[in-house]
């Protein structure tokens, strides 16, 4: 059994602000699991040069795959690429794929702002950019995406044919209209005696009714059906009662 | 100026997998800085009992406040509770109060599972949970709230009576139909005239347009009034040009 982890470092201070909705880890998260690739923390980080070097140095040691999300664009607030540089030691230069790239498409108009898109740090790989141009790039085992979704969502299968994955998860979710705290002892026995097999228990409440979804995950898939079809019993037992 | 600092931990296997889009962290943001309170950054962390333990003492040390979501139900892997008591090395209680409102609810249906929703770290205090009862706690800097929205969203006002507040930054948004490479270089330029303004560039993409938005912040209302006027006149020079 082969388990791929990794991290997402999401960056901006719009976040942090309330003012812009995250969207991008679910996305990350639910294509990278596809792959066999489980996410294992998520950061959500300010403009500030400090925390993302400090942050990304960590993650890249800690896990097998990192994606950033945002910063990357031609203002001043835009700092990711030159944090990266900086985390892995590595100059920021030039990209000549990228200016090239730049060049063909603002002709006149790439001043200044825009070249920096251009800039990425030394041994960095380019990502395309279909929606804005402005490639991201991979450098080591971090892959530094856009943080417009429409963006990052354009550029996510670039990163999902570079990276290789682990064995996949097999999911089953068994859903119950019946109180969380009347499955909650039955179900952990069952989690006891499925150590392989992931439980989570997710209520819901409506004005006039409630329910749980319970979502079984495991890399095993006899283990699964056995777990499942012991729920099912449970389930059933309970709506009984 | 008296800046207040905080930090947000979100916990759940179903945030890490993509099955559930996290909105809570918006939710508490926008509050908190309403009432003059910064949130630094986000954890997005698992039902893991190591990473939570340690997390919330370093968030808690860090910070003015830290606010936790998700967790707290009756369920097996409902496990934050008993974390906040390893981190802080405090028992976790059976407690009495809890216990009574739990007792009332449920009488003769109060079983194992939910009682387990009436224990908390010795010394906290109760946080009211008005959807479905079972309480969050507050424990020394740090408030443990429900991580379904409708519950964490009907426990906020308890935190934001509880909480001191900072200054509160005055906001200015300022639109354009421009592409953020045509204004990055003046932005640049204002950005370093207004060190105390505190600038994001925030790019929009549609089919047949694209503009972008400018939020400007800061303590000095007067200095943000500066920095706005001097914006509007780059905006309108460069639509000129």
């Amino acid at each position: 059994m082969k388990e791929v982890r990794a991290a997402v470092v999401m960056i901006g201070n719009e976040l942090l602000s309330g003012r812009t909705q995250e969207t991008n880890f679910k996305e990350i998260a639910q294509a990278f699991a596809q792959k066999g690739v489980t996410i294992c923390e998520g950061r959500i980080l300010a403009d500030d040069e400090d925390a993302i070097v400090a942050v990304v140095r960590k993650m890249s040691a800690a896990y097998d795959y990192v994606v950033t999300t945002g910063g990357i664009g031609p203002t001043h607030d835009d700092i990711t690429s030159s944090c990266l540089a900086k985390a892995f030691n590595a100059p920021l230069i030039l990209h000549e794929e990228a200016h090239q790239l730049l060049r063909t498409h603002y002709g006149a108009r790439l001043n200044e702002a825009r070249l920096k898109m251009a800039h990425i740090p030394q041994g960095a790989t380019l990502i395309d950019n279909p929606v804005s141009l402005a490639p991201g790039f991979r450098i080591r085992n971090v892959f530094v995406l856009a943080g417009v979704p429409v963006i990052m969502k354009a550029m996510l299968p670039y990163v999902l044919r570079d990276i290789t994955g682990g064995d996949i998860k097999a999911v089953v979710t068994i859903s119950a209209e019946l109180a969380e705290g009347e499955l909650a002892e039955g179900l952990a026995m069952v989690a006891k005696t499925f150590p392989r097999v992931e439980i989570g228990s997710y209520p819901w409440f409506k004005s006039t009714s409630l329910g749980v979804h319970l979502v079984l995950r495991s890399f095993d898939k006899k283990e699964l059906k056995k777990c499942e079809d012991e729920i099912h019993a449970l389930i059933k037992c309970i709506e009984l009662s």
